[in-house]
């Protein structure tokens, strides 16, 4: 699976002419070595970067991580080498990461044979600092961008992803029961968010990076939104988009949930998001292209007159947002193996915000939805 | 106060003879702009980049934020300028969000007037894509790396930034104190890491950064690490190490606890760190060296034939960890207005790991602790 990847991954460095590339994103990490990046605190003040991962046009890897990571690198990543490097100890106080970094990297390159010719480089994180120490060492090499490439090559996903997602997809859905729980009049939005980012990670057995939309009231017809200390009111909606990532996959749902009782119109309005999801969901099969399906989710919204200011929905993997992308002019065609949200709404100032996601797989014949949790206002 | 700090980068950018300086780490960000970026689940797959800061030597400041985070960047930062770049939106679905940075950032150093000469960069967070296109399109402009320029200024904190040091450390003695509540048989550390956490968020009323060291029984002779599936077992010991950030600053503690009752042993060890932490309290003054505070501290520790493989202490503020660090060979003075951490402990194979930590603001006098809740096993 990893080295179905891989090789994906060496065909393109072999049709770009490239001797190998270098990649530096969580998520590509994750997709080529099975590495999962800790990314809920922001960057290391001691560490010099991200981990960077190196590869050959022949497929034979490498990771470079701080001796802070080494423990869980070496024990979870799936590579040819492993290396580290010192950053401030009680034994090396120099502040000097960056100047450890570079020499371990040279030395990686050195050994996969890429310190010169053309290399690819996931430019758009990859931090400056470092490509001058490497060009200060290394004239010979050119360099070639890299950072949009392999998201095409991830739309379709393979069996062990699958198997990840179906499960970030439960414990997401956990999430949903567990929100649903906790809604009720004079809880604040912080509150929820967080006790439910207690429960997902509890189920998840470890710390769980969790993006979420936690919106209320008035705040329901801004469309998304951190959560705030607002609490909750009788005849609010709840707006709860939960997008936990569990071992480095990253799950997405969106529930609509009523305090104290749901309108005459709110109620209206829920039925057709959820029809439209509804149409959505079953119009799912290969070969369908992003632009009709995004024409029959969003075209039942508009036949009530209203319509949604985003995308239909999204492919998600080891990143929350990626292809499939459903909006109107996409001529992606669905294929058997890729992962989407569909995610259609409604937000109409003075009334309320109404939105509804399931993350559903594409199978041979039709779509099999991951995500189990009630839809109801 | 932001500009007390503003004024120091500007005399740092006169002396280096630059033109002006682009900063791009979250902490550089928060401390010359105000405006916290969230860094809870790592890059978002649809920006170009991170929040970038830039800074004239006249004292002018521009930031510029993706879309997604113009509404907090625009209330939040105090800055001349404030710009956005477009996206992935239905609008725009070319997903050529770095050439949409690219013309902003162009713009925005145009007008600051450091569109050519010497310019600082924070090279180490600067991502190589953009750079490559600045070069592409200035090419008069050359650039000197102050990723780690910042640091000695940041040592000594304004009185803006006591009040914020002050906050998170009163949610952050919060936090250990819901963690002492939750410590008992059978209970797993993810269970208390996370309710811990959902306490703190909602104390700090919005979400929270949380680096967490919470480990027990033979992981406590490991120092660190990140709270597992593990369950307490009588007669462990739980090392519960707290760093959340609030508002972009960061708070710092340990406690170790028992679970359903100390051993002899535990409790003897326990008194030596204890003592060793109060030597450490007492002897915190201006002009104190930081190799100072380390043997006293240390010193203790070893009087009884233990050591710890880590430093003594560190600063905090914008990031967790920043001088003064109090390490054996470091000259660093202690100066009124600094705020550190000291964390000392023992770690014995077979037994148990025990660390204790407070943070201590520098007076003109003393030291004051700002961190308050039981450090009793």
């Amino acid at each position: 699976m990893l080295i179905d990847r891989r090789s994906r991954v060496c065909e393109l460095i072999n049709k770009m002419n490239l001797r190998g590339a270098i990649f530096c994103s969580p998520s590509s990490i994750r997709y080529l070595s099975g590495y999962v990046a800790p990314v809920e605190i922001g960057p290391n003040p001691l560490e010099a970067g991200p981990p960077i991962l190196l590869i050959n046009k022949d497929g034979e890897t490498g990771i470079i991580v701080s001796e802070f990571e080494e423990q869980p690198a070496r024990s979870s990543s799936k590579v040819d080498h492993v290396s580290t490097y010192s950053c401030y100890n009680i034994h090396d106080v120099s502040m000097k990461a960056i100047d450890n970094l570079t020499g371990v990297l040279l030395d990686l390159m050195k050994r996969l044979k890429i310190d010169e010719g053309a290399l690819g480089i996931e430019a758009e994180h990859f931090p400056t600092a470092l490509l001058w120490r490497l060009q200060e060492n290394l004239r010979a090499l050119s360099w070639r961008d890299v950072s949009r490439n392999l998201e095409t090559l991830r739309a379709v996903k393979d069996e062990d992803e699958i198997q990840l997602i179906r499960h970030v997809c439960e414990v997401t859905s956990w999430g949903q029961i567990t929100a649903r729980q906790l809604v009720s009049e004079g809880v604040s939005e912080i509150e929820i968010y967080s006790l439910v980012k207690a429960k997902i990670e509890e189920k998840a057995g470890a710390r769980t990076p969790l993006l979420a939309d936690m919106i209320s009231g008035e705040r329901t017809w801004e469309v998304s939104g951190h959560p705030s200390t607002r609490r909750l009111r009788r005849g609010d909606l709840v707006i709860c988009d939960l997008v936990p990532r569990i071992d480095g996959y990253w799950g997405d749902s969106c529930s609509t949930i009523s305090v104290g009782g749901a309108s005459e119109e709110h109620r209206r309005l829920h039925r057709i998001v959820m029809t439209a999801l509804q149409k959505g969901i079953e119009s799912v099969r290969p070969g369908v292209s992003a632009m009709e399906l995004d024409k029959i989710v969003r075209g039942e919204i508009r036949r009530h007159g209203y319509d949604y200011p985003h995308h239909t929905g999204h492919g998600l993997g080891v990143t929350y947002h990626e292809e499939p992308r459903i909006y109107p002019s996409s001529n992606t065609q669905l294929k058997p193996g890729m992962v989407l949200a569909l995610e259609p709404g409604v937000y109409i100032n003075g009334i309320g915000g109404i939105r509804l996601e399931v993350i559903i797989l594409v199978t041979e014949d039709g779509g099999e939805v991951l995500t189990k949790y009630s839809k109801e206002l």
